[in-house]
């Protein structure tokens, strides 16, 4: 991603957790974390996100997702004699809809472009709106996108270990690089 | 605490969410915990939380406290193999001074009746405004007040088990008991 790009998207997004009435520290500003998966598509496929705490036991997040925007499908795996991430997401603003296993919904919200398709195997939807939440177990499959108005969502988990998330897409890396 | 002053309190309470952008369900709202430790002096001793998620690893829980309005010293200590709850504050609307072992402040902020001083041992300030935060370890002494504004924390930790939480006070209660 180049460094121009990042800050564009950054500030969009930034402007969503103001619309969700959360407040940054200059700090989280200035560590704000673009996400494109490295897929150079981040309008379509991509995250963005602050990290308030992170340690051994306890993780809390605040996801922002652009109208449309799509986080792809992953599992959060065990880890040596970590059982893995547990988490629940918690919608603050706009609608998010999050796919796990189960029933395919008969028409989903979502739509995938068809080069990526192969990379979505679980359907079952659950629609977020503000206040409502779900809780998602290790090593469950799972992936997300926001509605037309985009999505803020606030996770908290267990420890997380982003860099040994499991992708479905092969061409996914999951660390952005930020290019000058 | 009487059905009519729980109202009351949480009628107060659910209009701090509202002035930090947070919305409940309509559960949130029926099930939210008004505590006042059974002291009988909600308006000085008390606390009121929504708690979002609670499992055997990760919890999640808005805080909610009155004009200077304090939550008494205490600690979560071990309980069987868990060894004890993490907990990290996050100021979402007003100011919260937290007290935690340390240098006593000169002048701290936060003011405690006469005759309930000697159950507030610990004088470490550490002010938290909106997007600050403080992360504590397990059983680490500490109590909070809000100043006159009231205020609004974000609680992000490992498991609660408040029945279990111990107070230094010995006269509370930690589990709310409301009449009709």
């Amino acid at each position: 991603m180049k460094k121009a790009e990042y800050d564009l998207i950054r500030s969009e997004s930034l402007k969503y957790l103001e619309k969700a009435g959360i407040l940054l520290t200059d700090d989280e500003v200035e560590n704000f974390e673009v996400a494109d998966f490295g897929l150079g598509r981040i309008r379509e496929f991509g995250l963005q996100l602050v990290v308030y705490v992170n340690t051994d036991r306890c993780c809390a997040k605040d996801l922002v997702l652009l109208p449309k925007q799509t986080c792809p499908e992953h599992i959060h795996p065990p880890v040596g004699e970590y059982i893995g991430k547990e988490e629940t997401f918690r919608c603050r603003y706009g609608t998010v809809y999050l796919y796990v296993p189960g029933v395919k919904a008969d028409n989903p919200q979502a739509t995938i472009p068809e080069d990526k398709e192969e990379y979505f195997t679980v359907w079952n939807e659950i629609e977020l709106k503000p206040g409502q939440q779900y809780t998602l177990l290790p090593n469950t499959p799972h992936w997300f996108q926001a509605g037309p108005e985009g999505a803020v969502v606030s996770e908290f988990s267990t420890k997380s270990l982003d860099e040994y998330d499991i992708f479905i897409d092969p061409e996914i890396k999951r660390i952005p690089v930020v290019e000058n």
